[in-house]
């Protein structure tokens, strides 16, 4: 059975299992689905009015020494993002738009490297094209194509299933109807999608 | 370097590391300092009048098929307690005056387990002085104890300090002055731990 990793580009524990989940999935024969999705209206509609981590100032000052410690023990570069969360929709429609194409998961990744070890505007229009050029496309042709009705509708449903599914936070991964939320939850997604094939 | 384990009887994800730590810790030679605390006094000093999963309905609802998966993949009993959060003053006492005598950690877990496995009234003096009684003590005389104000006081005292480290959820782990928020990140303390002897 595949993995759905539902995941926010604004969100610090969504890059880590974003950067993970492909190798360990590919060990053990596992298919990767993406699901990006935007996590502000679900904070909205659970009447939250921001990320936990900017309205709770000790969970806060917290999750910055943890995301250290954690890019240490995982190996991935890390820079505490000088702002937080942010906004990061043009990325969320490009990711939805590239659904089933090749260069999907590499394009997600390069935007999560964008925000949490470059620590630039995720999106800037001129560093996304970039992005899409060093992949063998169109950035130009594809940033307006991310704008179009049928795109920003698709990112709107994905985020409609994602509040209709029980989602309260990101990462969130789906093995069928199992959810399992949160980064430190991505080895036992993993296994159980694994048991399932 | 010894593991503090900052715990409340009342929290679930606390059940976890409680059972878990000894042998964890014992395999990597590290010490383990039982840190019994009151997490209501700390939700309260940060704007939380509950538990996050009382007060936010579909992370509550999430916590409990998370619980039962993961005392499933650590091996041990779990009941969904029918009150949650039971109150925990009484056995926090009793685990503060038993700081240093060696049928402490004994009794925490069975404390422990009497929440989450027979899900069962923490504070009803008879099952805790039948636990105390088992263990070779004189429960009754430990129930009076328990209610001195020197224990009282201790327990109060131990609470501060919980807030004035930064502690905003249970278990917490310290490793000298390095914090470690939940279940998921007794490993990570303990290594450090390891690492620093």
């Amino acid at each position: 059975m595949d993995i759905e990793i539902w995941f926010d580009f604004a969100s610090n524990y969504s890059y880590l299992s974003v950067m993970r989940i492909e190798e360990l999935a590919r060990a053990r024969g596992v298919p990767v689905a993406w699901r990006p999705f935007l996590l502000g209206p679900v904070f909205k509609s659970i009447g939250m009015d921001n990320s936990p981590f900017v309205t709770q100032k000790l969970k806060g000052a917290y999750v910055w020494t943890d995301m250290e410690r954690q890019c240490r023990k995982y190996a991935l570069g890390w820079t505490r993002p000088a702002s937080f969360p942010r906004r990061s929709i043009l990325p969320a429609r490009i990711a939805t738009l590239a659904d089933g194409q090749p260069w999907q998961a590499e394009f997600i990744r390069r935007v999560m490297r964008l925000n949490f070890v470059d620590d630039h505007d995720i999106e800037d229009s001129a560093a996304l094209s970039q992005i899409l050029d060093s992949l063998g496309q169109d950035g130009q042709a594809i940033l307006a194509a991310a704008e179009s009705d049928d795109v920003k509708q698709a990112l709107r449903a994905r985020t409609a299933q994602a509040q209709q599914r029980g989602v309260f936070g990101a990462p969130t991964f789906f093995v069928g109807d199992e959810m399992f939320w949160g980064n430190d939850r991505l080895d036992d997604a993993l296994d159980l999608a694994a048991g399932q094939r």
